[in-house]
C-alpha cells in the first residue's frame, strides 16, 4: 500500500439496536477490517458509545493500523439525525431521544466523526461503491427488522426539508391493513418486513396451518430467522413460500409506486430480508414492479439486488465520512 | 406599462382534453388577458395545433398586443411529454403519439414554444409565481378528472431519469382497491379523483341511497360537475358528504405517504375538485395527512390549496416559457 494511503483511512460504522459493526475502509474505499460489538442498548448512551469508540479501535487494530492515521468516522445511526450536529434525535431501537453521537464520541476518539440516517447511509455506499455513483437518480430500500430507505437525487443524497425523506417504510398500501409499530394500519413495514413476515407465519400456525418450520424450531416458532424461511422453501414448504410470495408482491407494489413517484434511474433492495432471500424474493419482486408501474416510467430502470450485504452500511458510513471530511 | 416589457410579453398554454386556455404575462409574469377555446380534439392533431395557436393570437389580441410582442409561448400538456424535442410522447385524452406539438406550433406562430407536462407546468406556476419560488421542496397535487403531480425538488423542477417523475395518482394505496383507468386496482385516482367519487356516487344512488342530486339533476346523474356536490352539502346531503369525506381521507394518507419519503417543505393542492371543494375537503386531508405522517416529518411542513384555481396552468406554462427562453 503506497504511503499516502497509509495515513489516510477511513472508518465507517454502522450502528444497529443489536450489534456495532465498524469497518477500516482505504482512500479509495477499499474494505480492509472489520470488527463487530453487541450494542448493549440497555446500558444507556455513554456505554453504547465507550463501545462504537471500542469497535472502531478493534476494527484499526484488525488492520494493523493505528487509530492516527484514520482521518474521519462515519456512523450510520437508526433513526432520525442531524447531519449538522451529529445529533441522534430520535432513535426508538437504541432509546436515544437528542443524542449528542458526534461530540461525545469525537472526545473519546480525537478524530472527526460524521452521523446519518442507517438507510441513508447505505444508500449512499450502495451508490457510490456498488454502483460507482452512476446513477443520477436511485432509490434503496432495505428491508429488515423494519423497512427503511434512501434517495440519490440529482447525484447527490436528498435529505429534503428537515432531514427525515426516505421513511418509505411507512407509505400506506393497503388502507386498513395490518398494524404497524407506528400507529398506522397497513403501512409497506407492516406487509413485508421481516417482523410482518415472522408475525403472519406464527399466526397461520396458531390457526393450524402446517409448516416444516415448526419441525425445524418447535411450536412456538420462537427463535426463527430469516434463513429459516430459505431452508422452509427449499424443503417445498407452502406456508412460507406464500407468505414470502405476498411480501414479496407487497414489495414490488411499493416499489412501482415509487418509480411511479421518482422515476428513478436504479432502484437497489438490499437488508436482512433481502439478503437471506434473494432468489426467492427478486424474481416476484421486478415483476411486480413491472406489472403494476405506468407504462413508460421503466423503460431503462434497473430493479437490482445490492451485493454489499451486510456491508451495506459501514461501506456507506466510510463514503459519508469521506465526502463529509473533504 | 414600460415600453421594453411592451416587447417581452410571455404566453401560457393550458392544453387540456375539453378545452385550450391561453394567458398573457408581463415579463413579471403578471396575467394581462386569457382565451378559452375548445380542443376538438377527435379532429386530429394537427386542427387542434391551429387551434392552441389560433387560442394564443386571441389572448394576445384581447391584451391590445401583437403577437410579435411576444418572446417565447409555453404549454402545459396533459400526457408524457419530451421537454427537450417538445414532442408530446403519449396523452391519451387527445389521442396523440409522438405529436411534435413544439415544431408545428413554432411553424405556425413563429416564436419559440416550450412544451411541459401539465401538472409539471401547474407546479411550476405554483412555485414561482404563488410561493414567490421560495420553497426548496414543494410537491404539488391535482385533483380533477384524474391525478397528477409535480415535484420541485431542491428549488428546480424534477422530471427523474426519463421524465416521468409525479405520476402521483398511480401510486397505489388499497391493494385490491377499486379499478383504475390504468389497469391496475387501488390506485389514488380510483379513489380520489372527479371520475372516482361520480362513480361511486352513481354506484350508490344505483343501490338505492338516497341524495339531493337526483332532484336536482334526475335520476341518471349525467351532467353532474363537481359544483353539484358543493350545492348538496350545503342542503345537508348526507350521501355526498359521506363519499366526500373518503375521498379527503385517501387524499390526505396520499400526502402523508409523499411526506413519509420527500419530506417536502410545502405540500400544494389544486385542480378542479379542489378548486370546486375546498372548504369540503382541505380540513380532512391535512388533519388525516398529519395523523398518518410519522412524527417529526411534518414540522414546520405547510399544507395548503393553491389559489391559482384555474389559472395554474397558464401561470406556469408562462413561467415555462420565461425559464427556457433565457
Amino acid at each position: 500500500m503506497p504511503e499516502a494511503a497509509k495515513s489516510d483511512l477511513f472508518v465507517g460504522v454502522d450502528l444497529g439496536g443489536t450489534k456495532i459493526l465498524a469497518g477500516v475502509f482505504t482512500p479509495q474505499l477499499k474494505l480492509l477490517q472489520t470488527a463487530k460489538l453487541s450494542t448493549k442498548s440497555s446500558r444507556g448512551f455513554d456505554p453504547v458509545v465507550e463501545r462504537v469508540a471500542r469497535c472502531v479501535r478493534d476494527a484499526v487494530d484488525e488492520a494493523d493500523m493505528s487509530v492516527k492515521q484514520v482521518r474521519a468516522v462515519g456512523v450510520g445511526a437508526p433513526g432520525a439525525v442531524d447531519p449538522e450536529s451529529g445529533e441522534v434525535i430520535f432513535a426508538p431501537n437504541l432509546q436515544w431521544k437528542d443524542a449528542p453521537l458526534k461530540k461525545e464520541l469525537e472526545q473519546l476518539l480525537e478524530i472527526p466523526v460524521f452521523v446519518e440516517n442507517d438507510c441513508n447511509a447505505c444508500t449512499l455506499g450502495v451508490h457510490e461503491v456498488e454502483l460507482k455513483g452512476k446513477p443520477r437518480n436511485m432509490l434503496g430500500l432495505f428491508l429488515g427488522t423494519g423497512i427503511g430507505g434512501g434517495l440519490i437525487l440529482e447525484g447527490k443524497l436528498y435529505r429534503g426539508f428537515s432531514g427525515t425523506a426516505g421513511e418509505i417504510g411507512h407509505m400506506v398500501l393497503q388502507v386498513g391493513g395490518p398494524k404497524c409499530g407506528c400507529g398506522n394500519n397497513g403501512c409497506f413495514e407492516a406487509l413485508a418486513s421481516r417482523t410482518a413476515l415472522f408475525r403472519e407465519i406464527q399466526q397461520r400456525v396458531k390457526d393450524g396451518e402446517k409448516t416444516v418450520l415448526t419441525e425445524m424450531l418447535g411450536a412456538e416458532l420462537d427463535d426463527l430467522k430469516s434463513g429459516d424461511l430459505r431452508k422452509a422453501i427449499r424443503k417445498g414448504d407452502k406456508l412460507v413460500e406464500k407468505v414470502l410470495e405476498s411480501a414479496a408482491e407487497f414489495t414490488g407494489i411499493a416499489v412501482a409506486n415509487l418509480i411511479n413517484v421518482f422515476n428513478p434511474e436504479v432502484i437497489v433492495l438490499g437488508g436482512g430480508v433481502i439478503d437471506a432471500l434473494e432468489d426467492e424474493l427478486m424474481a416476484i419482486i421486478v415483476e411486480t414492479a413491472l406489472d403494476y408501474a405506468m407504462p413508460g416510467t421503466t423503460k431503462g430502470v434497473e430493479i437490482i439486488a445490492s451485493e454489499l450485504g451486510d456491508n451495506a452500511g459501514i461501506t456507506g458510513a466510510a463514503v459519508l465520512a469521506k465526502q463529509r471530511f473533504k
